[in-house]
């Protein structure tokens, strides 16, 4: 029996999946300062016109550019695993399937919308990338596609993770990119924080700060601001792992996945596993479908359905999305890629539609987990990734005691290598499992009391 | 143009090929204490009986069993790719491809044959292998092996490394591997060092002093040492590289390879690939085939075929093969794989028959390479990867200037996620490129100076 499957560059989906043409309500629109929907020329200076041109699609399939095909070809199609060991270990009748994001070479999913957003700037003549990175995943990728396509790549680093995983820095200088520690002297806002706090450990919305000064400033009009999760292009540029994992499944002689699991921090893996069964999901399949977010940083199980800024210093438009408010700071766990206020407004909207079931996982099971899977499949997965597989465990768990033989499909969104130190504060048993106190939800959703609410839905819970 | 091709799981070899029954000469045989040749049950207290006669074995063809392949099929085929941008960059005629090892779980080409000696020592009903290592790559992967099959697994690592290079360690420790410094007090040679030099970085060869004494003074007669390259079982395990490669290299539309490419520190990465090009080479193929040293630790290019042991402890059979004297303690570069004082028996052999033409590179030359690859290709190679590479574009250079359309092939033996700081010393110019004195080579040698000679042979060179 095989325990994967590769398909021939060839058989790579030629178009992206939209699923904002399939939601039955239409995404609530982003809304500018004075409270209005703004429009797509006021994203000019931030994005270049054809990613704009995708983030308001409503087409359903968008073609993938065969440049953009020949740079997913590096490392694409990925494989799609069946987990038999671990449904041995686990004494499951469940099938477990999973795609193997891990095999690029910055080691995650992040490469599939870098490579693209990099592809359409240099088409649309810009010459440098800006972004912020927190543990260095995305920045990693960013700096890697960069590199491909002779772009100038600049990366302000939260200085904490800076200062804790040079590794991660090297990395991208290796990509030829640009990495600085933020707050940096290299900005108005980096340079004024660093005034007030000099000692400041920086943060997400800091780095964000920064990357969207150094883009908009840069008088050349040659500069731009990448974003590696949240916006529809994003998940949009994800969405060939689920289109691949379908033809994958069928390979395997699977109709069709009766639980599909990704985690979800900003949303981008878990919506670009997820979407294409959603869509199948809107059309009558009975699938579960669930996005994995840690208990400390609950924006799906406990937020509400808001409008809120993408980033702490309030520089973004404001988005339709489950948040805990902008200016949240998440206890310090290790899955650093899922410590984000919000969640992607595709995410969330498909949520208030009751078209996903999502769940919280404290650090310690997700560990477990993760050692559970290193010690059977034997990956070592990203702290991010460990979160989906818990939630894997319970499913197989589960169908073991109802004794059905589900098929249960999941996104391996990248490798742990550059992440070893949370393991071992897992076997040291110094992890903690925090749950976010509701007073702090309480006092964090206080800052964003007076913004503009969602209009209502029929199947919201707002 | 595809830039890569996958095998599937059915078509991956189903034999591994010994090039010991191919050689124009024989193998000289292990010696003794006593200067005679060993009897392959000496070796049994050290091995499973069951790879010892892989060992010495002259068969061609070795089967491959059905539960190494499920082993292998976790990860295996590689796929093999074509380096066309990094042709591009180059501006070069040459087509060049490679062999991407690096995507194992544990990131090299190691695990071909850490699964099938795991493999062999469960069959023969051993529970528990020990092994040393330096900068960490043999070790996970033993470990990684180890976890699949249920088996113990202890490590003796080189105390500088296991200072240095906790991530090594956290890897193994995920793989349920026991790692400990080295020397440690588990074992009398290293608690003898520790005494007499309680602030020993360790080397190499007190680790496997430590690992070989830990398998056979196991009492219950459960436990074996294991070692990830030199000897000839586990250079025929690495042959299924070149085995994929060659089916894969035709459905590039090649015939054949002009230039065939690895590194090589004990040798079994460039065995891998090269070996059954070494077979076509026998039969009258035209094909170049280098394994490339470094430049500090220069076996196959500046020292003599002597017999000598494999350690530094002389624990282990006198071997016919390259070696700079078992005491050699190479300059610290950080391709830590490649600092070892011999070279495997059967590369020495062919190298002696004049079928191969080894190189030596200098450290900047290589992370220049790796640096390029890096740029064009998108993949950061391990550092002991890199002097494949620079060789490569040597060749490549010279194909342009002699306007030559050479295919050169090379195995990229892993990826360098772990192994990040050197390319930092790299870009800080702080790397040196060290090329060991002829006085250093001289010394070293005259502690074997009175060991037995390898008899003559019509092609050798001593």
């Amino acid at each position: 029996m095989s325990v994967k499957v590769f398909l021939n560059e060839g058989e790579i989906p030629r178009q992206w999946y939209n699923l904002a043409a399939d939601l039955p309500s239409p995404l609530q629109p982003p809304l500018g300062p004075d409270g209005n929907p703004i429009s797509p020329d006021m994203l000019a200076p931030v994005f270049p016109m054809n990613l704009i041109e995708q983030e308001v699609s409503q087409s359903r399939w968008i073609k993938i550019p065969d440049e953009v095909l020949n740079l997913l070809y590096r490392w694409r199609p990925s494989p799609l695993h069946r987990a038999v060991y671990l449904e041995k270990a686990l004494d499951t009748p469940a099938r477990i399937y999973y795609k193997n994001e891990s095999l690029s070479p910055p080691g995650s999913h992040k490469p599939n919308t870098a490579v693209a957003q990099a592809w359409y700037n240099k088409t649309f003549g810009i010459k440098r990338l800006t972004t912020e990175t927190g543990a260095g995943q995305w920045g990693s990728a960013l700096a890697f596609a960069c590199s491909l396509l002779g772009l100038e790549c600049k990366v302000f680093m939260v200085r904490i993770s800076f200062d804790q995983k040079p590794f991660r820095k090297i990395m991208m200088q290796t990509w030829n990119a640009d990495c600085v520690a933020s707050p940096s002297k290299e900005t108005n806002a980096g340079r004024e924080i660093l005034a007030a706090t000099p000692d400041t450990p920086g943060s997400l919305g800091i780095a964000i700060s920064e990357a969207v000064e150094a883009a908009v400033t840069d008088k050349s009009g040659e500069t731009r601001y990448s974003l590696g999760s949240v916006l529809n292009h994003v998940l949009l540029h994800q969405t060939v792992i689920g289109l691949e994992a379908k033809k994958q499944l069928e390979m395997f002689g699977e109709k069709k996945p009766d639980v599909v699991i990704g985690c979800a921090g900003g949303g981008s893996n878990f919506a670009g596993l997820a979407f294409p069964f959603v869509n199948d999901k809107i059309n009558g399949a009975q699938i579960e479908i669930i996005p994995v977010e840690p208990a400390s940083c609950p924006t799906m199980t406990r937020a509400p359905f808001v409008y809120d800024h993408g980033d702490t210093a309030k520089m973004t438009p404001l988005l339709a999305m489950y948040s805990l408010g902008h200016a949240f700071i998440p206890p310090p766990i290790h899955a650093g890629g899922l410590r984000y206020h919000g969640m992607a407004p595709l995410v969330s909207q498909a949520i208030v539609e009751g078209l996903l079931t999502p769940q919280a996982m404290v650090q310690n099971e997700c560990y477990q987990a993760a050692v559970t899977f290193a010690r059977t499949e034997g990956i070592i997965i990203a702290p991010e990734t460990s979160h989906a597989v818990a939630a894997v465990i319970r499913e197989a768990k589960k169908a073991k005691e109802e004794k059905k033989q589900k098929v249960i499909l999941f996104n391996l969104s990248g490798h742990g290598m550059m992440d070893l130190a949370g393991y071992d504060a897992f076997f040291q048993g110094k992890l903690q499992d925090y749950v976010l106190p509701e007073e702090d939800i309480k006092k964090s959703l206080s800052a964003i009391a007076g913004y503009p609410k969602p209009s209502a839905n029929k199947s919201g819970k707002w």
